[in-house]
């Protein structure tokens, strides 16, 4: 078929939901435009783990036009889409306009602050790896700046203190990880490169408002997960709610504590496109999709991953996780290779096979309906799906490698603080 | 002995002469303190492979904690070095002073640009990771505007040519190596990612103003190393130099070249540091040392490596590479565990163990003095070299097998286009 007579379908975002969807359509008979603001596809589940040193940005992310480049016909634009117009079929970026037949919104999510902004400066979330390589040089200058303190002994010693402690605010997967993970760092990597201080002696605090960690998953996990983080000695505080952020620390129920180091794990609000389309968006931005995953109206229209409310069977949204994206992702390809062919689409089943978190070197939960795992056994299933799921040959045995490295000798590998360029080069004022 | 009554060493700058000086001294009976802006030990000749996506910032770098922590008495801080006060034995940083009763000064150089600063920004150069990421952004983001020019049909045909020149100033070892890498990017990597533009099409210009290009290698090398770089269809434009630098172009000689990514690798300039020392410097501010390292009537200070003018039997300045850097460290420590002992600081003798360029896939250059190498078997020994002198034993496995993948595959494993951090977080005004 001519190119001018394919569909256009465009796919706007390269996360997972909107891969598998490029991935099933890039080499049909369509017209594909695949857009991002990046120009790499992430593998998010091992964002902490840059966030704490133990892997390079580059090992959990991939090119997005490497991805697709066996099918010549689609088209990879880097660009930030800012609204959609869907009576007019267009996608607008800052300086451009994509028009389109067929549309997959894959626009995700961001941490949300509920109502304050002005926290994320002082507790940054971990969704991009600007995020993870900002929060990775904070973790690590906390220490030096603990141990400059003591080399010249300045400071009192609340100041000393808050140095070495660490907040991770909500208690979900993303904060269990973060809080084993810098626990761990302190007790073993750094624990033998310091002078004055003993980096074994920092504080891991997590915060969850609810009654316990990892709401999501059934209580004997929830139990396990919770003893296991008391066992690499993280206080874990649940039943309270974080306020009053400041540089130097914050306030936690009743209790205020001295913290150079707060990370945000807490909430999610979906991204801003989402409310262009004109449809009904629930109470964190994401759009009500059809059981279909069309949006009212519009059936060339789908909204999918982090971003779509997808109400299940029990009447309950989909969670924000990655499985559900690349099903759906999957699912929404079909439908337009369907509805090309004059058939309606079709209605979208989860699949859900099960969720995990990891704590720890041998410590983690994983949930797979049939059996529930904890520790060693979870944490290697945990290992397992992670090395196959993560994109690209040469990353699997990188990843897979620094593992073992890291495993054997209780180092990382990518203990960088690197700063900002800009700040460097700044012309002469 | 009680720690109070060693004597205190300070080695400013853990670049190749500070690191091995500090080895050296690490474990004897001294009171050592590093002092370094970064946290880590950057393996520079590896840049351009950071700057041209072949490897990850951390696969070049190692935290100078993590190298020294077998001696637990020295003591390492992160801070920059403002000025040195000879007389009072007192180094300062911003916020801090250090009392020393030797000294070991070895902060390295920065590019230079011939009186023109405002040129860094345009071009910027390569000595740090943070300037290595900044030109790999620049580099595939060359492309991504390329694409999105031809995809919307805009820009003239001097834009569009523009887009994908990439000019490089000084053709010295870094800049065959930067053009060499961009010129196998464009040819290999990326050439089937793109569905508008031809990445192999880019032109990669370098620019020497002596006759040839590599001036410190002999004849037949220099030859060889032209048609090296001209067979991988880099422009060498000789006996010419960079003017009129702006966002779009550059002027070469006569010529105008319109090209949106430069990159300079043209001079340096020796720290700041030096300058404080009250002692002659030369004309790029290298201090000028004696013949046993020592500064002129303070034989307690030595200055080593890039920020030294060391004049040898030939009355010729040793060259600014690691090998001098690196002799020169273990000589200067020797020298302080000498002068401990009441001996005198002793002359300094560089053994000259020969030079390499490397090019590209089996393209180089090696002088070892007895014999000339080029072409693959220069590539093999550079190789070899690189890897054994790579710091860590993780570094160089990771390296190497980076380099398999990408030898086997023409792939490189970090093509990603990140932003800055602040840039996205900023509070709102």
């Amino acid at each position: 078929m001519p190119d001018e007579q394919r569909p256009r379908v465009v796919i706007v975002g390269a996360g997972f939901g909107g891969l598998e969807a490029s991935k099933k359509l890039a080499c049909e008979e369509v017209k594909l435009t695949v857009l991002d603001r990046t120009n790499y596809h992430l593998f998010q589940p091992l964002l902490y783990q840059v966030a704490t040193a133990a892997l390079s940005p580059a090992d959990i992310a991939a090119p997005v036009r490497a991805i697709l480049h066996d099918c010549k016909k689609v088209e990879v634009i880097l660009g930030e889409v800012q609204s959609v117009d869907v009576n007019k079929r267009l996608v607008h970026t800052g300086d451009l306009r994509v028009t389109y037949d067929y549309l997959i919104l894959a626009t995700g999510a961001r941490h949300s602050y509920f109502g304050h902004p002005e926290w994320e400066r002082l507790a940054p979330g971990l969704k991009s790896l600007e995020d993870a390589v900002e929060i990775r040089r904070r973790i690590l200058m906390a220490f030096e700046y603990a141990e400059k303190m003591y080399a010249e002994n300045t400071g009192d010693a609340a100041q000393r203190s808050g140095a070495m402690t660490f907040v991770i605010v909500g208690g979900g997967p993303t904060g269990v990880e973060m809080a084993g993970a810098i626990a761990e760092i302190s007790r073993y990597t750094m624990a033998r490169d310091f002078r004055y201080i003993d980096p074994s002696k920092a504080r891991v605090i997590l915060i969850e408002s609810e009654p316990q960690v990892l709401a999501a998953f059934p209580e004997d996990l929830r139990n396990s997960a919770m003893k296991q983080l008391q066992d690499l000695g993280v206080e874990v505080r649940t039943g309270v709610r974080a306020s009053d952020l400041t540089e130097e620390g914050l306030r936690v129920g009743d209790e205020y504590i001295r913290s150079r180091v707060k990370i945000w794990a807490a909430g999610n609000n979906a991204s801003f496109v989402g409310k262009s389309l004109g449809v009904p968006v629930d109470r964190v931005g994401r759009v009500i999709v059809n059981d279909d995953l069309t949006i009212p109206g519009h059936p060339e229209v789908q909204v999918i991953g982090d971003l779509a409310n997808f109400t299940n069977q029990y009447q309950e949204p989909l969670p924000g996780v990655s499985p559900v994206a690349m099903q759906q992702g999957r699912h929404a390809a079909r439908n337009i290779l369907g509805m090309i062919e004059g058939r309606p689409p079709q209605r979208f089943w989860y699949f859900d096979k099960g969720s995990m978190a990891t704590i720890g070197r041998n410590k983690a939960v994983a949930d797979l309906h049939a059996v529930h795992l904890s520790g060693f056994p979870a944490w290697l299933v945990w290992l397992f799906v992670h090395i196959i799921f993560l994109v690209g040959f040469r990353n699997r045995i990188v990843v897979l490698l620094q593992w073992a490295w890291s495993y054997v000798t209780f180092n990382k590998g990518a203990r960088l603080i690197t700063r900002n360029f800009q700040a460097e080069t700044r012309p002469p004022a």
